[in-house]
């Protein structure tokens, strides 16, 4: 293992992973633990490899809950392996394995209930996502242990796919209704080295909109669909007032692409395996695409806790500064994507946007996805949520106010483990002799640049201190530069060598670059300002006008009315007014911040509506960090407050 | 004709009604005004009568549209004939008589397209519904023409119904899916005297939820619905949240029904089916019923603007308190719908509440349905709109933000001309020897008590200004009560009787009650206050919060884009500034407002999110009458306003 982390803040998550999330899907998954839906994924397998009895139960795409969980197993062993743990996954892995035809082909949903119908509803029927998922897991179980029993398995899936689809003449010329696959097998390509799957890869990627596949699929079932199970008028089932087409981004070819539109989950899924493709082929216009996809997300339809997707209809993007704060979908699968995304342009060419908003999409939305006993999530993040609201509003019913123990569609659990669980592949990355530090989370690894090899420590204060330092252990002194982000919501920083200050380094798109020959013992301190501040938003987002938010590094804040009581939408903040922080003890420790404000109290009156006799009161505003909120039972909580 | 309306703003309406929305209406019943939907419905009738060729086409309630047409004609034939209209109506009326069975069964959808099955559908194929429409035209039209043709054709489709549901052995026990007939049933009754409507009235309401017939009718046909021609797994189409029957309110028997719940439309329509009938009955237990359920609909269902229907999903209610100003439905229909049931309440017991609820429903919601061109309309209402979200926001794109030439569910158009055309029947009532005066409308009528009669001559000056004046002119003195409403809005009001102030008289319920023998000279002065002020909202509707809305006699106010300019939502009001009136003389002429606040401006950015910089600004806010807003081009529009 090249890095491990070492912090206490996110200590603490890997091991609420480890310890309580990746036992809890087990148990889930194994149907172990009694939910309100069965999950039936171990079970399906258990059938399809002929060593149970019983018929397919769940989702189309329910294999992949247990391809995510995998995933999310290798990549927690990579910090020290799990004997119990492994047995467990080692067994499902053998149904896996066991479930899978000569073929290569595995599905259990098709294998059960459709066996003569495989390929024939790549729109709606997941069949190619749940191949990518299981590649991933294979790769993650692969870089965790060193076995390569699934690896094998998914080689052979992966097989079985390439001889079915391609440009060639009697392949089919299809591609996913929901993309997953083109990222996984460029992974599946990194690990084998086998060119045929980067070549799959970039066909179902340049064949996507280039053709009326999925409408020539649909005639050809007789435009069933498997959700209504009876005929319907277009392809997609339900996606309001755009071209279904947009939905799963098969608009317009690839290529073409300049704004994110549709499933949210969906696009950027496709976005990161276009940046992977573009860095692997050193494509230099499909990184154009994917700059101007990026610019298109982060500059337009991005909300300040890094979430996407502005509308539970089609859980998708709608247009430019559409960012409602209480109907948004905000799936936190979605911000995991955009992670990806970000992570994949970074490797492609180092600059600190990607990795301001991978930072601000872990801190918030992932964050808040998780609740501190590791057995309850959110789906849906909201920028404010009223209980009662959500409760009697439809188009506010999708926005859940406590963290569900599981979800029928439970995407997004998983998604979170196996992002907390890989957190050590967002923190570095080597671009020649140069090192650069992404993000400021503690932790240990080795370096290797063209000089030399050296191993760095990372000791960081963040998310609650802007304090990091950097200790370097090596043999030999080695040449080389270290190229450290300056957060977007830094406004000064310092740096010193050895207790002397810096005064040598260039700043390069976002990154402080020193450049040096580093010796064994050299400490770096890196201090980066972080006083808590008002955001505002574009004008242009209707809903966030004459309202500011307060963000303090990398997190942004939100009131609670644990802290403040109900009636939230009462409250003014004076944004001139100074915040101050206090540290609070529990849910393991944060510094919440207190700022002046007035509030507009209300009453309950005789008649609905009355003369105006309102009680303006000084107040003082208590916000917590966001991704903390609803730790402390149901309540309101709004993050973008009015201005005073 | 018992009451002629001269009032110079209502005037205006009615020529509307008369010169621009019938004509525009018939032009596009009969398809010779070209539409993105084409009507058909004329052509239904002429195909059904077999005067022309063709097919059925539009909505399986399609001739509801034309009998609605019809009605609205009767009602603006009450005062003043007009050979031309009748000419054109006659003609129609024509079709449809030759169009109805032998056998009284009239509905161009089944004749023509389903004639095998009639009356299997009621859940949603509207044939009961239609009838009701059908009995309504007639009615309607007899009291305005005197003619008998379409009322003689409305006895023999009621006696069809008559002779297919009921309680007895043999005949179906089911009730309408979107209730209508119920109280078509008693105005035939009043018309024709004949007590079967009044009982198979009485059937549909109480039979009503005490049965299963929906869910027994839902098998027999094989569980198909009409609108996804499949398959279904519930009666209902699409209702989210909710139990399906709640939709159609036969979740539980009507008389066990104390929350209003489900479709607006179909909830009052029904209610005002029951105030009518308690009356009619002195069914005691019924009005206590209607009670409840008025004090639940305005006491926390019901907007500031007097409409109903917080969510799209379902058009309909949802919960106590639940009144987004977004996402709202407020059908015009629905407020259509109220007035109704408030005014067979007001009928069955004088209540000032329910008269100020028509005022109040009247003069923002229908109004705000219908242009200045009388030829666009809404049919969502909104307390806020901002043109960009609408249209980019798939939880908004329900509110349109300009007024539409037609809507392919035509519902909410001829819902405003009967309204408006029928204007003279809110006014007044007559109770005992007591004479009511519940809406302050310029108006003229005959007034017969056990004393004698009078002609009462109303000159009243509202919405603009609080003064009306009442001339008596009688042969012989008549001695009897005067009561008039003293407006929930009005806080002090001033009474002179020939320029002496009346101190005389008792408040009974809302109303001022003068006795007195009337002599023919005798004047009355009576002038309410009428100061523009704040309104705040209880303190449980959330969305309100902070906010206040302006209102001024009746009429409440709104901010709109073309007087204060785009981002509305950046203004804060100083509800303790002092508000100005000042009247224009556009758009027919109307008093605005103005009043101190502030505004925080915001401004494109770099960044979506930057560090706050926020700009105060004192400002003048303009205000104007809601029911004018959209008037001057597309734009933004606020009711409930940040407080500062
Ligand atoms: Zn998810
Ligand atoms: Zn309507």
């Amino acid at each position: 293992m090249d890095c491990m982390i070492k912090s206490p803040f996110w200590d603490r998550y890997l091991k609420l992973v480890r310890e309580q999330l990746i036992p809890y899907q087990w148990g889930i998954l194994t149907d172990r633990i009694p939910c309100e839906t069965e999950s039936h994924a171990v079970r399906n397998f258990q059938i399809a490899a002929g060593v149970k009895e019983g018929e397919f139960s769940g989702f189309v795409f329910q294999d992949s809950d247990l391809y995510k969980w995998i995933e999310a197993v290798g990549d927690i062993l990579q910090y020290g392996r799990d004997e119990d743990l492994e047995q467990k996954a080692d067994e499902i892995i053998g149904y896996i394995v066991s479930a899978q035809q000569e073929d290569g082909y595995l599905n259990t949903y098709y294998q059960l209930k459709e066996p003569d119908r495989k390929w024939t509803n790549l729109l709606e029927c997941h069949e190619l996502y749940c191949a990518g998922h299981l590649i991933e897991a294979a790769v993650a179980y692969h870089k965790g242990t060193g076995k390569d029993g699934l690896l094998k398995a998914a080689c052979r899936l992966a097989d079985c796919v390439d001889r079915t689809f391609g440009p060639e003449e009697g392949k089919l010329h299809g591609y996913p209704g929901h993309q997953e696959i083109e990222l996984a097998l460029l992974k599946l390509y990194d690990v084998t080295g086998e060119e045929r799957y980067l070549n799959l890869s970039s066909y179902f990627l340049e064949a996507r909109g280039n053709n009326r596949f999925f409408e020539e699929e649909f005639e050809r079932r007789g435009r069933i669909s498997h959700w209504t199970r009876g005929q319907v008028d277009e392809p997609n089932r339900e996606y309001n007032q755009y071209p279904y087409a947009y939905y799963n981004q098969f608009h317009i070819p690839v290529r073409q692409q300049k704004k994110a539109v549709g499933h949210a989950v969906r696009a950027v899924y496709m976005y990161a395996a276009m940046a992977r493709m573009a860095g692997c082929c050193r494509d230099e216009k499909l990184l154009d695409t994917c700059r101007e996809l990026w610019k298109n997300i982060t500059g337009t339809q991005m909300y300040i806790t890094g979430s996407i997707g502005s509308t539970p209809s089609g859980e998708a993007f709608t247009r430019a500064y559409d960012l409602p704060n209480d109907t948004n979908y905000s799936e936190t699968c979605a911000s995991v994507g955009l992670i990806r995304f970000a992570m994949e342009m970074l490797l492609n060419e180092a600059d600190s946007s990607y990795a301001d908003v991978i930072e601000k999409a872990l801190y918030n939305t992932v964050l808040s996805g998780l609740s501190l006993d590791g057995r309850h999530f959110f789906y849906v993040n909201p920028l404010e949520a009223v209980p009662e609201v959500c409760e009697a509003n439809p188009e506010r019913h999708h926005v859940k106010t406590v963290r569900q123990a599981w979800y029928a569609c439970a995407c997004c659990p998983p998604n979170i483990a196996r992002t907390i669980a890989d957190l050590q592949s967002l923190i570095y990355s080597v671009d020649g002799e140069r090192f650069y530090v992404h993000q400021y989370i503690g932790s240990e690894r080795e370096v290797t640049l063209p000089s030399g090899t050296f191993r760095l420590i990372q000791e960081s204060e963040l998310p609650w201190k802007g304090r990091s330092v950097f200790r370097f252990e090596s043999e030999n002194p080695v040449s080389g530069e270290l190229a450290l982000r300056i957060p977007q919501w830094c406004v000064r920083y310092s740096l010193t060598m050895n207790q002397h200050s810096v005064t040598d380094f260039s700043v390069e798109r976002g990154y402080l670059v020193v450049k040096r020959e580093w010796k064994d013992g050299d400490v770096l301190e890196w201090v980066l300002e972080m006083e808590p501040s008002f955001c505002q938003a574009d004008q242009r987002i209707f809903y966030d006008a004459g309202k500011a938010a307060l963000i303090r590094g990398p997190l942004v804040y939100c009131l609670e009315e644990a802290d403040n009581g109900p009636y939230l939408h009462e409250c003014r903040v004076d944004v001139q007014g100074k915040p101050e922080l206090y540290w609070e003890e529990t849910l393991g420790g944060y510094y919440g911040i207190t700022v002046p404000g007035v509030r507009y109290s209300g009453r309950r009156q005789e008649c609905l509506y009355e003369k105006a006799f309102v009680e303006k009161q000084a107040v003082k505003l208590k916000a917590v960090p966001y991704f903390l909120w609803n730790n402390r039972g149901e309540g309101e909580m709004i993050t973008w407050i009015d201005i005073m």
